[in-house]
């Protein structure tokens, strides 16, 4: 196997070690105590191999930002689950994002980066995405009349993404991530009530271990599709 | 003047005047990427006179970030206003920490290190110092009948110091904070509507000037007590 195809997925599975090592990288020392030595050192990588994929360490950086809106995992997807309302499909994301922001290093890098005050980033990416992917579902929601009538949906959807930030960081901060689900489930129970119908509302699942149970289905959905 | 007094009054200015001056290097370059030369050379203090004051760039870190807390501006008191309820003074202190956001290099110098994962430093002392603010006035709403009666007082202390968090963040991100005292309106018009009783709700103000019209205010009472 040494031709141009074996050489390309070749390439493509050095970018991707390179990648997932710079997350964890980034997740333990932030923008600014990370270094490209580190990332390379970390996956086994050579030091010419680094620089073939990434120019500099800000490229990197913005890469590993980037993966929250269109790495490999669909962060920003719906993932599977039931739902008897459309407005299930906003907390979904969260939920999910938090439980998996329990252990997932690439996540728990791309969150660092967006949160640390890096002016070398773009850092409205991620955010912009995020808030985007809110006013799809609540526009949707609204045509189906499960949203209060006075709702201004561009407010709520940066109400519900901003607030979602600062909680997942205040539970970084004050319990190194392990009251994180629980915060954001009373979080979506307080937001939710401002924004839903009572009918829409009682339809909802903002229970603690919602993250985690569509974490099960999605894995089973993978598995079944292989 | 070379008594003794003189001697502990300069000092006293001295030390203030390298806290401003750590404001704002660390509003402006993080905790990474300030130096402790950055703050002596801005505020015109020797080297010898800067280390008289603070052992290190982390304990003047520290320091700045419990300026939230302990700091000649009172961030944390209730700030003079007119008002009908208890309620109201919550969202008072965040109103007018809000406005205070868009100018006090200070309080931004502050607040940044306390967002930026920086290890070194106990960042827990300000969340936990907002949270046990919003506890306190909270417990006092709560026995006078202002809340609704399924509300959690501790999960709400938390869930509006967390979602300020975020939202203040969000709006440093992707509007280097000119919609900062909208967005904090927008936020504590939803929470209010999740904990307060609607003959409270309808007696708070929360319009996005408040925090500006409640500096005016401390400022006329400042004034009239000189």
């Amino acid at each position: 196997m040494g031709g141009r195809v074996a050489r390309q997925e070749r390439a493509v599975r050095t970018r991707k070690a390179i990648l997932d090592a710079a997350g964890e990288v980034f997740a333990e020392h932030g923008y600014a105590g990370a270094t490209i030595y580190d990332v390379y050192n970390r996956c086994g990588v050579t030091k010419g191999a680094f620089y073939f994929h990434f120019a500099s360490k800000v490229e990197l950086a913005q890469a590993v930002l980037d993966e929250q809106v269109s790495g490999q995992i669909g962060y920003l997807e719906v993932p599977p689950g039931e739902r008897t309302v459309k407005l299930q499909e906003v907390f979904d994301m969260g939920l999910l994002v938090a439980h998996r922001l329990t252990f997932d290093r690439m996540l728990q890098g791309s969150i660092r980066l967006a949160v640390d005050q890096v002016h070398e980033l773009n850092r409205r990416i991620p955010y912009q995405a995020w808030i985007d992917a809110h006013l799809r579902i609540l526009t949707e929601a609204d045509e189906r009349g499960e949203l209060l009538p006075d709702v201004d949906i561009p407010d709520a959807a940066q109400m519900i993404v901003g607030a979602f930030s600062g909680v997942q960081l205040m539970s970084e901060v004050m319990s190194d991530r392990s009251d994180l689900e629980e915060r954001i489930a009373v979080l979506y129970r307080g937001l939710a009530r401002v924004i839903a119908t009572s009918e829409t509302y009682e339809q909802l699942d903002l229970t603690t271990d919602r993250g985690k149970r569509l974490m099960a289905r999605s894995e089973q959905e993978q598995a079944a599709a292989e």
